[in-house]
């Protein structure tokens, strides 16, 4: 496999280099993974990408190779160089699991190292995180909203980033709980039931329609899905699949397994194969419906009704129509044995963030189980009362007393000193835990139009830390530097 | 290397198994691969991806491990098995070379192969076209939106897809005409120029901004752009980095090479950056702006005036919020050598195939060399006369006489009976040539809002053979299969 510790931002050598001059290798800082704003205006996301994000820190090698391409840039020093040539991730890493839903400013994942190894892995941290969470949370919205109809993902010929991006977007779709692929290669390497069903080509270029189903049958006998709308699905495709399932499939002791319908409306179609099928005693032969779906045409079809056992969906989850705005914040610095906040400041309020080290804890209801609000704490502090005030991010006004509750916290430890500590369930338990974990969440949470918030809160003790950081950077901000300040 | 053959729809093998045993392998048929609309509403899309497509033709091989993997779905038969080890691609493929401007419905690549090899390349071809051509169609609008001023790409740590999808982002960003990407291993292995300013943590992390900067400058004096907006960009971060170019860069016989302008009002502050740092004399500092732009905000701040050197751009190369809708549809089956059409129809227009194996024409003024149109004709057909009626696609009262032209195919071939017989140009060949493609097209049909529409023409004896095609699929679609048709 190809060694590609190098897929970091040049910027992030540069100021390696910088770091390595001027606070050598002892100074540790603390980052935090985070994003700012659900995809698709929704109430929630879903984590994904840690397993890559471990591949990469446990693969970490610059190769002499990659050390001679460096120093044919001429902007670093050979001892620098020298250093990359050992280079290692020596740190801590800690981080939501894949599958959790998570919320807008929470730290998805901590990053407690020295500042040039936490730098020089920012870049593939936040590619792995962002290029699965947009499929993740695109995925899910859309398995949550076909609730108990399972989701078909046919998405390899549509995926953004090609190829390769393909199979890791059948991988992330599973993992929030697509029932199965249509990607052969995903299927192989993440053991992921596969499943398909026909071309309009192959009826396209048969001699009728008929025929072509009727030898995709002899040839599929156990699997015999037929796409059912080439020429009319209600006047030649279904007619001509129940003429096979009766002349052949029936009388040799198979049955017509599926119709799929991939244009037209589907919520007419659907009924009405429904009854036809119904009404010629193929009671159990299911009705698949694909064609550009999302989460709000599959919410517009269960309301009118259709009639449906599955839904094939492709261009929505390997080709989001959103993206995941992750970023990697330095949040502390390491003095003296103690962790200093460190805030970025922003006219936009948004983009001020969350200084200090911390942590981040979920309450679930005790009799429930429903996820009732996050907080987000400094590292040392304990959230074992009895009680709690939640209070919204940015809206101090809307609080929340909570009572009666389990406390958990989110990051678990991944590395620890540059050790993998971290057990990787199987895709197949990432994929249980995901549909569990989305069980406790409120359905006013996971409404597709204008969500309920959840609430995450600061603790009372990091949000006067990031209160008093605010007001020490605006005087830090004015007639500093330069004698002359302009206007 | 991983073999990533199997990335197929699982119903590409179904159906090859369903070819296998009703054609032989002899029959041979032609596909298409095309997409229906531009995406972000444009006049023209960008073609890239081919080079995957070759790199995946060509170490196409089924192993032993990947028939075990089908054998134990229990849908295939030992002999079907027994082919598919042995499985080649020996058919042609003839393609339009990656950086070439393409527009709706004209074929891109074909196809003409055996039908099993031509099914089971599908899913890849579709996914290397339509993941490679959103990255360079969205790139491409933002470098020809920036006209002159360099667009260096910082995308990726937002790719869709990941680690392996930023590489390759930043390969298609570079070929359409970005000047430089951020990520460094796309920089080793493609020979792009790599270029990075700085993070807004070095500043956090610093005991002040004026600190940061020259703690940066002094490691990298020969690439210093400072990151001016952590704090305040008029009042603090200019006028450090004034400063640092005055305290140490210049004196030292270095020079302040750029500031980077990351929040705020990009068109107000380079305004007012360009003239602080003029009355300072730092004339040759270059101003950066970056922040989420995309083709229509880098509009905006020309419009504006901005005073810009180098714009960087991110999320909407590497994630772009579109996506390319590429099809793959079988157009005829070879019959005692002569290629019969097949046509896909359907009730919606837009989705009724171009029959028949094809060829695609451009012509030229031949004057001011800007392309006029383009025809899709018979791949038999010769197109050599003097003057030419162009017909616009599906409105036929849409018509352009043209003369003075010169008229070039654009396909080209790529496989000739399995063996690869196109000439890879190298990267900064191809970026050289879609530059100089780009000039073809009139600004009229690169205009970001209502462009013009460039017309694609089918020739009179293709349009001819599709309305028959129609025709016949009409009498097709009633009363074929079972006796009941349904309402």
């Amino acid at each position: 496999m190809e060694n590609n510790t190098l897929m970091t931002d040049f910027y992030e050598l540069t100021m390696a280099q910088t770091y390595y001059y001027n606070r050598g290798l002892d100074e540790e800082a603390v980052f935090d993974l985070f994003y700012r704003k659900n995809p698709f205006e929704g109430g929630y996301s879903i984590t994904a990408g840690l397993d890559n994000i471990i591949n990469y820190i446990k693969n970490i090698k610059i190769t002499d190779e990659d050390i001679a391409y460096l120093r044919s840039l001429n902007k670093f020093s050979d001892e620098f160089l020298e250093y990359l040539r050992n280079f290692k991730f020596t740190g801590n890493v800690y981080a939501i699991p894949d599958g959790t839903p998570v919320f807008p400013n929470e730290p998805v994942i901590t990053v407690v190292a020295n500042i040039i190894e936490a730098q020089i892995i920012e870049t593939a941290l936040l590619a792995a995180f962002n290029g699965a969470s947009i499929v993740a949370t695109s995925a899910g919205r859309i398995v949550e909203t076909a609730r108990t109809t399972p989701v078909l993902e046919f998405g390899a010929r549509r995926a953004i980033g090609g190829i390769a991006s393909a199979i890791e977007a059948s991988k992330y779709a599973y993992l929030v709980g697509c029932a199965s692929t249509s990607n052969t290669k995903a299927g192989q390497k993440y053991d992921i039931p596969v499943a398909g069903t026909m071309a309009h080509s192959l009826v396209s270029e048969s001699e009728s329609e008929y025929e072509a189903f009727l030898e995709y049958a002899k040839c599929n006998p156990n699997n015999c899905v037929l796409l059912v709308d080439t020429y009319d699905t209600l006047k030649s495709g279904i007619p001509n699949a129940i003429k096979v399932a009766k002349e052949y499939l029936i009388p040799n002791g198979y049955k017509l397994k599926g119709i799929r319908i991939d244009s037209g409306d589907l919520a007419y179609l659907s009924k009405m194969a429904r009854e036809i099928l119904d009404e010629e005693g193929l009671t159990d032969t299911a009705i698949c419906l694909s064609n550009g779906l999302n989460a709000n045409t599959i919410t517009a079809l269960k309301n009118q009704g259709a009639v449906v056992d599955s839904f094939g969906v492709g261009d929505n989850i390997t080709a989001p129509n959103d993206r995941m705005g992750g970023v990697y914040k330095l949040v502390a610095i390491k003095k003296n044995n103690e962790f200093i906040p460190k805030i970025k400041v922003s006219n936009d309020i948004i983009k001020i963030t969350n200084p200090g080290y911390k942590k981040v804890y979920r309450f679930y209801d005790k009799k429930t189980g429903y996820a009732l609000g996050d907080v987000i704490a400094m590292n040392d502090e304990i959230i074992d009362e009895e009680e709690y005030k939640l209070v919204s991010h940015n809206e101090e006004w809307k609080t929340k007393l909570i009572n009666n509750y389990v406390v958990k916290e989110l990051q678990v430890p991944i590395f620890i000193n540059g050790e993998l500590v971290y057990e990787e369930p199987t895709l197949k338990e990432k994929r249980e835990y995901c549909l569990n974990q989305m069980k406790t969440l409120y359905d006013e949470v996971k409404r597709l139009l204008n969500p309920h918030e959840y609430i995450v809160d600061l603790s009372v003790h990091a949000n006067r830390i990031r209160k008093q950081l605010i007001m020490e950077n605006q005087s830090k901000s004015t007639n500093e530097g330069y004698a002359k300040t302009y206007k």
